[in-house]
C-alpha cells in the first residue's frame, strides 16, 4: 500500500524532506499543493492520508498562518518530525559566485542567511514566494546572474549546482513540522512507552489571573508546559487564544482530568492532537 | 523645535501615519530607513529624538523582529499608538480595475486582502518588500496592468489614484506601534492619572510549573496581563523566552515589587518601558 502525503510547495520543498523522514520513503507518495489552506482541504476531504505543515522554526519562531488553521480546520495532529534546514547557494552549472546579482528566495530563507548575502557585495535578496520554487525559476531564467537559496535537493530536482551549503548565519536551524490526518474514534495507545505530547488550544474570559488559574491546572500535576503561544482574535483586537503543548501525563485518564478541568474554567478549549514527541 | 522621528519604509508608509497620529504633525519631522535595525541604531546614536515601530496587528499578531530587536537594542519604550490599516488599490491615472493584471504589495496586506484579490479574476498578487514601495514602484513602471495596495497618503504621494477604498478582508485591521528612545535617568512620573502598562522580556528554568510560578506574582496582585508573547532563543532550540504586557500597579513602588520578585525567580529580566496605555 502507498501513503499518499499532501505537502505545500514543489517537489524539493523542505515539507517533502520532512515527510521522507517521518516516513518510510518507499512506502509514499508526496502530493504538491499550492498553500497550507489546500493541504488541510485535502486531508479533510480523503484526497489524501496525510499532511505535513511546519508550524515552528527555531531560528524565527511559529508559522503562525498554520497555528490558525488548526484552530478552524477539522483535522488531528497524529506525529512531528524535526529537519534540519541546510540552506544552499544554488545558481547555473556555469554560474561563478562573482557574477551573482540576484538571488531569490523565501523572505525568511533570505533573512536567515542575511550576513552570507551581504558578504557578496554585488549581490542583492529578493523575495520569492517559496524556497524550492526560487530554485526552479533560476533554473527556468536560465540566466547566470541570478541565484536561489533552498535545499540541496531542490537544487538537484531543478539541474542546479550548489555552490555554496550551510549558508545560514545561524547553524541551529530546524523545522518542525506537525502531520495530520482525519480525525477518528481510536485514540492514541495509552501503552506506548514513547513520551508524548498534547497540543490544545484555549479561551480564556479577560479577567486578571485567568491564565494564571488555567496554567495550575498543569502546575499541581508538575506537568511540563513544552510551548505556549498566543495568538490575536480576528474581530476582537487585543483579544487572544492561546496554544499549548505539554508533555502528556500517565496515565491517559489523568489527561483527560486535565482536559475536564480546563473546559471547565475556559471559555473554549479545542484538542488539537496527542502524539509522541519526535 | 522639531522633533525627529525614525520610521521604517519610505514617505507614505503606515508608520509615518502613525507618528503624525501620536506626535503633534506641525512639531515632527519623519524620517526614513530602510529597515527596523536602522530605525533603532539611529536612536541608540541619537541621530533622532524618537524611534517608531509596528508590534502588533490585531488580525496577524506580532512583528516578530520587533519583539526581538527590542531584546538586544538599547531602547526604552515611551508609548504606544493604535492606528486603523485601511488598505486601498493604488494604480495610474487612466487605469480600469479590469485592467488591472498585477497587484503588488507587502505579502501581509496581500494576506489581510486576499478574498478582494480572488474576486478580480484576471489579477494576481505579487510580494514586494513594503506597501508604500509598491506604490512607488507601479507609479514608476507607468503600466496601466499594475497596482498596488497601499494607504490613501502613499497613493497621494506618488501620484496615483485610489481605485478602491477598505479592501481588507476584515476591517477590524489595526497595528500598534510603540514609541523608543534612548534611555534616560527619569522614569514615568507615578502622578500621571492615565492607566500604565509595563513592558518586560524575562526567561525561566526549563522546569514544570516555571510560568505559573511567575505569573503568581501578578495573579496575587490581581494585575491585569495585556499580552504574554514567547520567543526563541536563537542557539537553544524549543527553549523560548517571554514578552509580557501587564498594567501597572499603583503606586509605582508595586510595580518596583513586581518586577524585584520576577527577578528573584527568573534567569534573566529586562523592563522595556512603563507608558500610558493607548
Amino acid at each position: 500500500m502507498t501513503l499518499t502525503v499532501a505537502f505545500q510547495g514543489i517537489p524539493g520543498a523542505y515539507s517533502e524532506k520532512a515527510a521522507h523522514q517521518f516516513f518510510q520513503k518507499h512506502l509514499l507518495k508526496c502530493r504538491p499543493f499550492p498553500d497550507f489552506n489546500s493541504v488541510y482541504r485535502a486531508v479533510e476531504q480523503g484526497k489524501v492520508n496525510f499532511g505535513i505543515l511546519p508550524i515552528e522554526n527555531s531560528l524565527t519562531g511559529s508559522i503562525h498562518q498554520n497555528y490558525d488553521l488548526l484552530l478552524s480546520r477539522k483535522v488531528k495532529i497524529l506525529g512531528e518530525v524535526k529537519l534540519k534546514i541546510s540552506h544552499c547557494l544554488l545558481a547555473g552549472k556555469n554560474t561563478k559566485l562573482s557574477e551573482i546579482r540576484e538571488i531569490f528566495s523565501h523572505p525568511q530563507a533570505l533573512a536567515q542567511c542575511e550576513r552570507f548575502i551581504r558578504g557578496l557585495a554585488k549581490a542583492k535578496p529578493l523575495p520569492y514566494f517559496d524556497t524550492a520554487g526560487s530554485a526552479r525559476f533560476v533554473a527556468a531564467s536560465g540566466r547566470s546572474e541570478f541565484a536561489a537559496i533552498a535545499s540541496a535537493e531542490a537544487g538537484r530536482q531543478y539541474g542546479l549546482k550548489t555552490l555554496r551549503s550551510n549558508i545560514a548565519d545561524n547553524v541551529l536551524n530546524y523545522t518542525r513540522f506537525i502531520i495530520v490526518a482525519k480525525p477518528t474514534k481510536a485514540t492514541a495507545s495509552g501503552s506506548n512507552a514513547k513520551p508524548m505530547k498534547t497540543s490544545i488550544v484555549f479561551a480564556l474570559k479577560s479577567i486578571p489571573g485567568a491564565l494564571h488559574k488555567a496554567l495550575s491546572i498543569f502546575a499541581f500535576r508538575d506537568i511540563d508546559l513544552l510551548k505556549i503561544e498566543s495568538r490575536p482574535i480576528p474581530g476582537n483586537p487585543w483579544q487572544y487564544i492561546f496554544y499549548l503543548d505539554y508533555q502528556s501525563p500517565r496515565p491517559p485518564e489523568t489527561n483527560e482530568r486535565v482536559l475536564a478541568d480546563l473546559e471547565e474554567i475556559s471559555v473554549f478549549t479545542k484538542v488539537l492532537g496527542s502524539y509522541p514527541i519526535a
